[in-house]
């Protein structure tokens, strides 16, 4: 990435976590460019306050607009992309978005907390993306996930390209089991075919796995797949044999 | 809580996450205790190594399972709730299962990184649970948003009980649209029946408002809800007023 990432926040310090593993050594080979941005420090009340009672009552504190969009207008001037809100109102975060986002060259993050922010500060905001279907003390919370799966997919991030092409979700289906030594453990050997050394086996081995594990815990991820003639033959193959 | 919630993972530092805001605060006051355990500690590998190649070949590297097996055995002795994994295999996480888990003692969780886990440590975890449908470098960045969502939900977190019983998807609708001073930002004003005081035209607003974005941005969980005889009534108004 020549580009860069800015997050706008009352808890940059959340954001350490990303000094660490994967994400951590890409940002020390300066492949990613991640900023975080102190949202009170653009507060123009005397006593630093950033947010304030709901008009109308009820519980909770709102955040302020005079803060997030004097925030947002000065990374404006360093960063000209375009302004996330993490928020409960977004379209739910998946990996088509993640591989869409991690070829802009900029982005901007803002995230929300307590009990939400100022309606006019949709106003300064191009898209709302939301993590799922729950709630959280506070958009950090999103950002971190959200930003990490982003950032695996910029080129020089994974140490090799063919990482995350073979992962879940990107062919569509779960991943096929994996195993590592030791070849025995308690008991529990692996299973052979991944100890033959035949490629053609074990990728049909995988595939096979691939489609039931999909099968078992995600029917609804495997109506969206379309099965090969090979993928037909495999399951038909294992049908016959086990059943 | 009484209880207790550990995190097994490579990164503990990443989960100073929780030192900050709300889940910080709660922390402080003895409301939450949530521990890491780094799973490297417990390998028994001379050179500390917690992962390998994966048998039968392809990128990337598997965490073995021995680690896993003995850090669980170990964290067993002092926390007997469900080991939870955070993996791509699992239940989508939702509000429904945060509040359920919510309700729980003891909890423990553990991260995957890498490539995934040997098959074989499946053995011994109660329940996969899966952020959402995006691939991230590990679980510690789903464990993240999945603690903070379940421990809001402690008794005591927030600082009103009411707090969480207003918001997005704990009614099942979207939530309507917050406001704090001042009453003009940059000549846009707060709506008139906020400043009014009326509180029953105002519990009104904000119900035909929340149904109102919720058909806009999430019509698929407004069909999951039921309307009340009243929400009809709001609907219509609003119909035949402005349309």
């Amino acid at each position: 990435m020549d580009g860069r990432i800015d997050i706008l926040t009352l808890f940059p310090e959340m954001f350490d976590v990303f000094n660490y593993s994967i994400i951590g050594r890409a940002r020390e080979k300066g492949i990613l460019n991640i900023n975080t941005v102190n949202i009170r420090e653009y507060t123009k009340d005397k006593h630093k306050k950033v947010d304030d009672y709901p008009y109308g009552g009820g519980a909770g504190m709102v955040m302020s607009v005079q803060p997030i969009v004097d925030c947002i207008r000065a990374v404006k001037k360093l960063n000209k992309g375009r302004i996330i809100f993490l928020g409960p109102k977004g379209k739910t975060f998946n990996q088509k978005m993640a591989k869409e986002l991690s070829k802009e060259r900029e982005l901007v993050f803002l995230c929300g907390h307590y009990e939400g922010i100022d309606e006019r500060a949709y106003k300064y905001i191009d898209m709302e993306v939301s993590l799922g279907d729950f709630v959280l003390t506070g958009g950090e919370s999103a950002c971190i996930p959200i930003v990490d799966s982003i950032c695996r997919m910029i080129p020089g991030v994974l140490k090799s390209e063919q990482s995350y092409e073979d992962e879940s979700f990107y062919n569509g289906l779960l991943e096929y089991p994996q195993y590592t030594r030791p070849e025995y453990f308690e008991s529990e050997r692996v299973p052979e075919v991944l100890l033959s050394g035949h490629h053609e086996n074990i990728r049909k081995w995988r595939r096979l796995q691939s489609i039931l594990i999909t099968m078992e815990k995600r029917p609804d991820i495997l109506k969206k797949t379309k099965l090969s003639k090979e993928d037909m033959k495999l399951l038909n193959n294992y049908i016959e044999n086990n059943i």
